[in-house]
């Protein structure tokens, strides 16, 4: 049974998750896209034998529609998300759910009363071998319990358009959810401090910043978002147990040895490094659909959190690294909680 | 446009093919099996929605069937695959090619008459990340001309069914076709000599075997075989140059420390370690033969070199260690040779 | 020319001292040994031909010692390194330089106004490989201006004496030593914030402790202190420039597979990490009294900043983790400040 | 009680172990030192304050002299260690112990005469952390009896004086020695084949060689001998036991991400490399001398067998890659044999 995906946002995230559904990913196809850009929709429509529809409502209606994927601009993907609620129709949004808490909580009310849940959020981490080693780990409890967390997210650079508070919201974010998601435990605070600034960045820019959250288990994590680190794109976890750590490896690489040295590639592109998450993503999101099950990756609720976590950073940042406290509604049943 | 695949041989590898085909690699669907078991072939076809046909020559004339995957036993190969070559139709060939040097030189030969290649043989590793980066590094020319190459292939256990001339025709065959690509260059001797057999192996068996091959530009390969290592599925290969080396990585894996030790797990399984490899092999397959292209996997030739080239070492294991020349036909201009 | 040293308290480590100065280091000889326990010090200095003396005024005074060797309690420090600079006598003394920041103030006006330097504080970093390493890769510029360093600290147990102040003067009072000269820069303000504390201490320690110390240069740093992390003594470094970054190596170990793991054994005691150290730091120190040139180690205002650093940051462990200024004087000129 | 040492030979290695036996290590002085250069050896004796002697033969006879360090040009080493012999004085030779076997069988006899061991040969890789490691854990028993080992030596470069016949004589002959004491097994046979060889070397010189060694257990050994592979000294060994392996470790380096590379130094001197085995070797060596003792490095009997093995390598080398028996007499009771 192939799923027909219906695609909101052609842009370049939009189409390589199309190029991911039609080419690398079996049992789905893509029936429909629309965009706001018409031309734009129609030319990628046709160049995969789909239909170019005006409006995201139209898409979500549309019979030849069985899910949908939201890779539009941030601030429509809560309309979008709460028109697919409505039609009964499982659909997965890019980060960020919603650009508001707002708007996240109106999508997990939303679904709550629908029942099921339809919603997966695009946070591929939780994907990646790597982390889902790590979980592994961590749940056999050989480590004991976990106490620390040390993580840095650096990517080469990153254009002028990068501001400081996107360093919480674009860039944590992915810490953010696989985090919680690795040690299965709620962050309560936020604070966020800043070294001096690289040369390298834009006069506007604060980088590197150092995220320090707090569980409500009392774990203590720090992370250090270093967005023009110049040498790669490089990403590292390392969780500190009673009884040992493991740690996040890096992608193997050949190793050289020549002129004196030994080494191997650091990667450039986190399109690369996540490369096999993405589609691991995928993969399992089709097959749910195909299968009529609840999906199983993050939730309206886990989209909420990472809003609000990075809400709270955000403030600390504009605050000058108060320590900030999340402020979060009560996790429903519904979600897993207890509320 | 789907490539409708039939499978000839149902059995583990064939089945792990099927699943490839129709739920990994997109743009293929599985339309017709047969086996020597028919009940096997009729459940299997049945829980895929293909035909199950009686014999491999009338899966290969079906008008249902675009390419053909040879995953039958190896002495049944041959005929298979020259059935599929009168048909004008691709073939996929699980390695062996053929189990005599005179069969693969017939399929060599059909295929030469044919005047298009359609033939590949199921070699995955030229399909490995890892080799391929070591194929780009070595490519560059950085590294100067290769000179040695030093490669273990360790499994942690055979079963009692496997004898030591298995050690080049079924383990080290994987080491003779991916260096012969990653070098561009042909193995011309070859020589295998017997450490202490380890004593946790069955006593008909000699194992580990040291195995040296020398190709026509003088790079001297040495590989352990050692198939019951214990330990796990390890897989070593180190390329010396004239102004450096490059070696191929161990997967990744997370590091963990706890217990006085800093360590990270070993696969166990080869099916594990090569799981890319036979994604990414099975990927490019269709989609050349999708296109239309001839195949630019391992070919009929490199599944005759490879055969040639582990006759001579079975010879050597045989006569004790003796050196011995590899007879081999010069290689035709249709395969990239100058005959 | 042999250094004739005269060491003040023969406990643990002072008859460590002692075997390396006697057994390891050349150009030196212990030629005198008081220690508060006089049987103690009577059966040393028999054991090595020394005299042994009832106090640390009197062997400061001996003119068979040319150097004295503090090794005594820490409280004690002071007075006898005072002594020593009144007698114009080079002096090493264990850390801490005193263990009050007056104290530490005392000698160093002291040791200005005798116009020399004598003092060198027992601070063996410096004198690892490893952070040698560190320092001569940061010094070439090729990685940028240093902006973070992260840094870990564990040891596998402590004894149930060591209570949660001791997390900076004993154990963090390492890297505040080390860091100031890694990066020739001073550190003005500490913060010590307490994650869950594992299950594995003792209930009235605070362990495992967060330090972060910024720096004038504005260079943030943080410390993870783990003294009960159950696998091992294990020593993390790693400064993130502008550029790229450079990491302090574990100790060389051989690798074993084995049992479906790979992996290397982790150190247990911190002596063995830093015997190298120790080694080269008395090697060094000794040379430099054999020559009579000022020491090159830690001063006697690197022993007050350090005395003055941790108590900032058990000011801040002490007020719930609030970030503390360091308290410290402009540097004289004498020691190579502006003051 | 100082261990009074004459040294034979002031070149570039006498005065170094010079060096390491005055400033490094305790416990000894140089008191006398002869060279065929007379004036080189009154420089070097004035330099030190130790007396020049003309002859080895005097120096050997003096009354300051308790122990004699032979490093003089390898022909003449015999004829000062059986004087040393003759005299009754620990005598420590720098490799070879002599360049014949029958040099090597006349000096094992002497000491055999003599009945107690005085030659200790200069073969410091026993000494290395590193094979040190290794062989406790071999010693344990954990990984099984050893099967194979894989070893490589290569130099950046060498000089054109160096010859094809040296590189078992001079490099090789490192790990025919320390191989022999990790596996405590005998070598029985030799065997070098020539790959390709490099075309930045000397025209007269095969490099790299393969040598294959046996031992009378069945051990195979393969080594890899590369000395002008132009990146670095690099030593690599690896010994494959019945239940997993042991491998040396590189030597401990900062590892450096920058410019989209993660890597480290290699080191380019053998010095550096073995400085700290050196002088564990000196270190030991005098102790022993000090106290009275047997050495317990490597013997008359380990430099006979060295040169017995070389010898056969070089007779492989010259016939064309034959396997060559080593032609070794049975070991005495004296040096821990059967004979």
């Amino acid at each position: 049974m192939t799923v027909r995906v219906g695609v909101i946002g052609a842009g370049m995230i939009g189409q390589d998750h199309i190029r991911r559904l039609t080419e690398v990913v079996t049992g789905a196809s893509v029936t429909a896209v629309t965009d706001i850009d018409a031309d734009r929709a129609a030319e990628v429509a046709a160049r995969i034998g789909a239909t170019a529809l005006p409006t995201g409502a139209e898409l979500i209606a549309s019979p030849d529609v069985d899910a949908v994927l939201v890779t539009s601009w941030g601030p429509t993907h809560a309309e979008h998300v709460l028109n697919a609620i409505a039609a009964g129709k499982p659909v997965f949004c890019e980060k960020p759910l919603a650009t508001t808490a707002e708007d996240c909580l109106r999508i997990v009310e939303a679904e709550r009363a629908h029942g099921l849940r339809l919603v997966q959020v695009g946070f591929m981490r939780r994907f990646d071998a790597g982390y889902r080693q790590m979980k592994e780990v961590l749940s056999t409890g050989s480590l004991g319990a976990p106490l620390i967390v040390h993580c840095a997210h650096r990517n080469p650079t990153v254009p002028e358009s990068y501001h400081s508070a996107m360093a919480a919201q674009d860039t944590a974010v992915h810490e953010i959810d696989v985090l919680r998601w690795l040690l299965d435990d709620e962050i309560v605070s936020a604070q966020v401090v800043t070294p001096r600034a690289t040369s390298k960045r834009f006069a506007h820019l604060k980088d590197p910043q150092i995220m320090i959250f707090e569980t409500s288990g009392g774990v203590r994590i720090d992370l250090e978002v270093f967005v023009n680190c110049q040498y790669g794109y490089d990403i590292q976890c390392e969780v500190v147990g009673e009884d040992g750590l493991v740690r996040l490896p890096d992608p193997a690489a050949v190793g050289v040895r020549t002129a004196a040295r030994h080494g191997t590639g650091v990667l450039q592109d986190w399109k690369d490094r996540f490369a096999e998450a993405f589609d691991t993503e995928f993969r399992e999101w089709v097959a749910g659909v195909a299968a009529g099950a609840e999906p199983t990756g993050p939730s309206s609720w886990d989209g909420y959190a990472a809003t609000v976590i990075t809400d709270a950073a955000v403030r600390s940042l504009e605050t000058g690294g108060e320590t900030v406290t999340v402020d979060m509604k009560p996790r429903p049943a519904f979600y897993g909680g207890t509320a």
